[in-house]
């Protein structure tokens, strides 16, 4: 399959168009590419929380045009009070997921546009959503270079869940940058975690590269510490849903023990996002929320029970990376390394 | 539901029985309990290939049966020559699985017998393979009080894969430890990894323990660092394939990162396997073979793909985990803490 021009992917994770937002719905991937259009804020907090969107990044800009439609409704419903009529609906779109703080983020930068605007509010919050869209793919590229150049000649890289362009406004984080290497002809291989229990690494992950022409290796998640063992791994790349002052990082459940295995191997450990990640209220990991879900979630598969009857199970979907853990996290504003509070307030607010 | 007396379970996963070896089908558990009948060496092989048996100590029982039949075939084909003419079937059976050493131990043990035997062998190799099947049934009750004096009170435990009496002659070797345990009223909660990509962990350690009225709480393998982050766990508990001499033990894949995980915590982590599973002709971990599968185990589920088209995967099914990462392992000969190869051959030889 050809490489997309410029980081253009033949697919749109989430788009505005004809007057909505159409999301490709990422729990039928890889089977089935169904696209599911949406003109209401409630439609899309509940296809956030369902993960029909899901990638901190991707979740943002989803917000930020769910933004618009409630925009649009409260003005249909209220006139010029659409400010107090839209509040029901942001409070909702903001409970959808409690982790990734991109939600928040852009719902914040939305809510900085409602003052100046008269008459109807949706154009001028259209071109704000729009806005962000395109700064995060921007930022993804920005950060495909950075970290391209960061990375050994002829990497041998591990990836965990999906921070592609599935998970952001297109190109990725984590895998901007294994795009970004792969096109200079800098990658020897690319292992990717299936990331139980979402399965987005062999289902998203390796959809995505799969249609840009990389061959890549899914193992089981339990395997990566063996990997590295075994197989000179050079460096783990990941994206994140929320980065504390500190540095510490909430990302994808697995990733904390990817972190300590690398580390007992002497493996890099890069974690990709832009700055609208990074929660600089939040001091340490221990004080950024985790999402826990369902349990079916673990004890079924495709709607299928595999764990026996009268079994519970616990299923958080993040973890936290202390900063002591990460050699680098790649920002669109530069390079963080051996990140610690001082370093991360240098990039993020230097 | 009741709890068997003295280590019985209401189930046998190897049984000799009206002349054929009677396996319980633990590809169809936790769904439904099918038994499958064999008569045959090679019927025997297949289904220690296929995984309708598994564990090491319930492969070497089920190994040893199958000598039985071998030997009752080789008789009823060349009658006083069956020493020889058992032996292809002694070599097929001795290669359908290469990790775990309890295979070769009960076939090496058995042909021990061969010599003195006139006429008919069925009887004496019957009478060999149920001594073996017995002393491993033993040999677990003794561990599971040697581990579970070992235990904290009142201890949080975490198990990987299945190492119980469905993969065992009964009672289970890091599952013994757990039933001695949870039978003194001292244990806290059981958790239990998944164990990708078979899911032994959510089919068959659940379903065991949840037999015996133990409630089991079931999470992603990639979730264990974050619960050792979070909920105090005291003890990683797993059985072996194979321990080479200076303590090195090879299992279930995703045991060596769990260690890692442990060491990293202040978690204790404790092996529970009999002198069987010990190879002393391996001096370390870096020559015990580590057999890798078919990729389809992990690409998908059930028959249906889970993993885009076009993507590999990489399938090792068990690791090494270094006897430096290892608080204690529990013999039937006794503990030995803080392995090294001293230690090892003071139990094990001593």
């Amino acid at each position: 399959m050809e490489q997309p021009a410029a980081g253009r992917e033949s697919f749109h994770a989430v788009e505005w168009r004809d007057g909505g937002l159409r999301l490709l719905d990422q729990r039928r991937l890889p089977q089935r590419e169904e696209y599911l259009t949406m003109n209401t804020a409630p439609e899309v907090a509940r296809a956030i929380h369902g993960m029909v969107v899901r990638g901190a990044p991707a979740i943002g800009i989803a917000a930020a045009y769910a933004v618009v439609l409630a925009a649009r409704t409260a003005y249909q419903g209220a006139g010029d009070n659409w400010r107090d009529a839209i509040e029901a609906d942001l409070t909702r779109l903001a409970a959808s997921r409690p982790t990734a703080v991109n939600l928040r983020w852009a719902i914040t930068r939305m809510r900085g546009r409602f003052d100046a605007i008269n008459g109807s509010p949706e154009a001028a919050l259209l071109a704000e959503a729009q806005a962000i869209h395109d700064e995060d793919r921007a930022a993804n590229l920005k950060m495909g270079k950075l970290g391209a150049d960061w990375l050994p000649p002829k990497a041998t890289v591990l990836t965990h869940c999906n921070a592609g362009a599935l998970a952001t406004g297109g190109y990725g984080t984590a895998l901007g940058v294994i795009r970004a290497a792969h096109a200079r002809g800098s990658l020897k291989a690319v292992y990717v975690d299936e990331t139980r229990p979402w399965l987005q690494g062999a289902r998203l992950t390796a959809w995505e590269l799969s249609r840009d022409g990389m061959a890549v290796t899914v193992l089981a998640d339990a395997a990566a510490a063996h990997l590295m063992a075994t197989h000179g791994v050079d460096c783990v790349i990941v994206g994140a849903d929320r980065i504390a002052a500190n540095g510490d990082t909430a990302n994808k459940i697995g990733t904390y023990m990817l972190a300590l295995s690398a580390r007992a191997h002497g493996v890099k450990f890069m974690v990709v996002a832009p700055s609208s990640t990074f929660d600089l209220t939040v001091l340490s990991g221990r004080d950024i929320p985790v999402e826990v879900r369902d349990a079916a979630e673990v004890l079924s598969h495709a709607g299928m029970p595999v764990a026996a009857a009268g079994a519970g199970a616990w299923n958080p979907v993040f973890d936290v990376t202390p900063a002591a853990l990460i050699d680098v996290i790649v920002t669109e504003k530069g390079l963080i390394e051996r990140p610690d509070a001082a370093r991360v307030a240098q990039v993020i607010q230097g």
